[in-house]
């Protein structure tokens, strides 16, 4: 049986995982492959920790070092697997592999999602693998691009992040406080001490900028996108939610209508039937609607060394099988879809939940439907409730379809309000 | 840009959709192909009827004729799509194509389900896509052949019969009875005239076989697996599953332990909590565990014509891609089962539901927990009540993991005592 050489550009969980599963399944994998992988050699910054590491793993035949240029420059080695983390270095990487021509496997979204157009072009014809980079174990970048390819996709709508959905449950399900559910998120180790990227929803927004690009041909920059965290939501939010039989969670959402797309990132309330409602604590689900095949899901660990491992380790195989990996829609505009454009956050049409602390006297009810009248919003649900401050009650309400600007517009004008003690919160209703 | 001509067999439902799809999404099916798709000529029974339907479709360039040698001979068809169904005739058309060198694509499961292993060596190096033999728009062969590659799978549980599952989403949301959820299906053209592949769990064998083959390169036939349909449920049985919080659905199961694989379909408990539990209706579930990637699970339309089309042309893209669809796993036995064997049915180990009808006198209680003691079986949760009939009680019962053979053993010994009024019921829970 033949051999396809890789060497791999990092060794921390996800690698660990990736030399493990290549140990532990050889005989499936080999046999699924065609060829026998040898992870020939790994690149780190610190060879003793490495070397320990791989002692532990039972795999000392796997040569370390601290160069690229090894990797790079080993005429033996077909395949480089960058594993590292950030976003310049990294790109820097794809580069310089693919211009040697190797194959190139990464599982790093922030550098696709700045870089992913930039690379595609450079490949010419070299595979890429990214299944890794969008939700650890789930394949759902096999399932845009090659299950589904038949479709034009309507909407995909994806809980994207599992450390803030592990947050969003626990304040759903237990009544916790976001800072409560936070630590506890933290302590588990599914939240980083700096949390920032997956409760700001800056991760998400990184993973939504791939799956667009092979839904739509788009390219856009996390920049230009709307992305909104968790970080605001508050238990009058939950209580709102559980009381009208929704589920709150962080969504990824991608949406075409005529020429235009519309990406974003935010909390969102959706129907507790939906079948999105029940992707809980850490897991993921993308939810997919396409015109011929109509919505399907994906659900599955979305982080983790192994879930992602496993991706990373189908991308070796696809490449030993010579199955063109070839990044398909990076490379340049959909020829159906050569005119989309990203679709202006103004012009976003959609249910909004409102949440407003009113000082407790009569009027204010009057006053805040009079506002929203006038900028075209009319409201669907209303919950008004005491809260601990006898001078300030609170109002919380959702309206029926309209206008992210007519929204945006009301809200400043309230918050100009007397009445209003806090600045109003919104929060997107998806259906 | 170059071109891939077709030619299709059967010109049903599926096929309709193939040609529109074909048509309605020209654009960016040729964008991610790389080529044209042109479907050239269908073979059909009745050539009137076709014409008559191309025309409705705005098709009349395609060629309609009733002789499968026009597509064989016809050099510039480089793939064969099998969408006419039939076990036999299918196979025949199957190793037609391959013999003249064409690529072949089918959505026949019941043909794959008896001649997946008899294609596989015909095929030798040609692609042969079947994408759409297993739940329709869900790309769930995909899934196993590409996306989870790296994993030993450890079990597939499947919601696979869109038909069964309606039935029993009817059943325990609105209380129906067996007859009245099947008429509705029925009246809605969910369920065919004569239902029984459906409901007797045979159309979901046939594709549980499927995937155990892309899982353990296992052959099996029909004939060989313990398959059992959903005609025995009762409303009592649904009461017991709502009591104690269980789902019932009709489960295509493949586990492996050791070196034996179970393969096996019939209605289950499942957990409220789970997320098979939530597919409801018409849709379709499958939950893969891999030995790496944990739980993932796909959800998606299982049947029609527009979802089933959806894989079939995504088949189409793939061969045009160029990209190696071959069936991995029906050619040999994967390197790392080689030794895989069917697991006896006796061996099953599971918990059990049981119903039973008694004469309502004093001391059957202790007789049934007698007997089921003598087998070793212990019950986990009871529940007793009266029925109309004032002489006969219901005793309804769930028993700690035990082995198919004593739960059979028992269950026939208590069908022969005096106080047992009916055929005493099983029903497995799944875990």
């Amino acid at each position: 049986m033949s051999k396809l050489v890789v060497g791999m550009v990092g060794f921390g969980v996800v690698g660990s995982s990736v030399l493990k599963a290549l140990l532990a399944n050889r005989n499936i994998i080999s046999a699924r492959a065609g060829k026998e992988i040898e992870l020939k050699r790994i690149v780190v910054r610190d060879e003793a920790k490495a070397h320990a590491k791989l002692k532990n793993l039972n795999a000392t035949d796997v040569k370390v070092s601290t160069n690229i240029d090894d990797i790079l420059q080993d005429c033996e080695i077909e395949v480089v697997i960058e594993l590292m983390g950030g976003v310049e270095v990294a790109y820097e990487i794809a580069k310089r592999a693919l211009e040697v021509k190797k194959a190139f496997i990464t599982a790093n979204k922030a550098m696709l999602a700045y870089h992913r157009y930039d690379i595609a072009p450079l490949a010419n014809g070299m595979p890429v693998g990214f299944e890794a980079s969008v939700c650890g174990g789930i394949p759902i970048i096999r399932a845009l691009k090659d299950g589904l390819s038949a479709n034009h996709i309507l909407a995909i709508r994806g809980i994207l992040n599992g450390t803030s959905n592990y947050i969003l449950t626990q304040m759903q399900q237990y009544n916790q406080d976001f800072h409560t559910a936070l630590n506890q998120a933290q302590n588990l180790g599914y939240a980083e001490a700096d949390p920032t990227l997956d409760i700001s929803g800056g991760d998400a927004g990184h993973k939504l900028l791939i799956l667009a690009s092979l839904a739509y041909g788009i390219n856009a920059m996390p920049e230009e996108i709307l992305i909104e965290g968790i970080e605001s939501i508050m238990p009058d939010d939950i209580e709102f939610a559980n009381e009208f039989g929704y589920a709150i969670k962080l969504l990824g959402i991608a949406k075409k209508q005529g020429n235009e797309v519309e990406l974003r990132v935010h909390p969102s309330m959706i129907k507790k039937g939906a079948m999105l409602s029940k992707v809980d604590n850490v897991m993921n689900g993308i939810s997919v609607i396409g015109d011929y095949v109509g919505e399907s899901m994906y659900y599955g660990a979305g982080a983790g060394g192994d879930a992602t491992a496993s991706s990373v380790v189908s991308d070796i195989i696809a490449i030993a099988r010579g199955e063109s990996a070839a990044m398909l829609g990076f490379s340049q505009p959909l020829e159906g879809n050569e005119h989309l454009k990203l679709k202006s956050i103004d012009e976003i049409y959609s249910q909004y939940y409102i949440r407003l602390y009113v000082c407790d006297k009569p009027g204010v009810l009057g006053q805040v439907s009079q506002i929203l009248g006038q900028h075209n919003i009319s409201i669907g649900a209303f919950l008004q409730k005491e809260t601990n401050d006898k001078n300030i009650a609170k109002m919380l309400l959702s309206t029926h379809h309209c206008y992210e600007r007519d929204i945006n517009a009301a809200l400043l004008e309230l918050e100009r309000l007397d009445s209003i003690s806090q600045k109003p919160y919104k929060m997107r209703i998806e259906c």
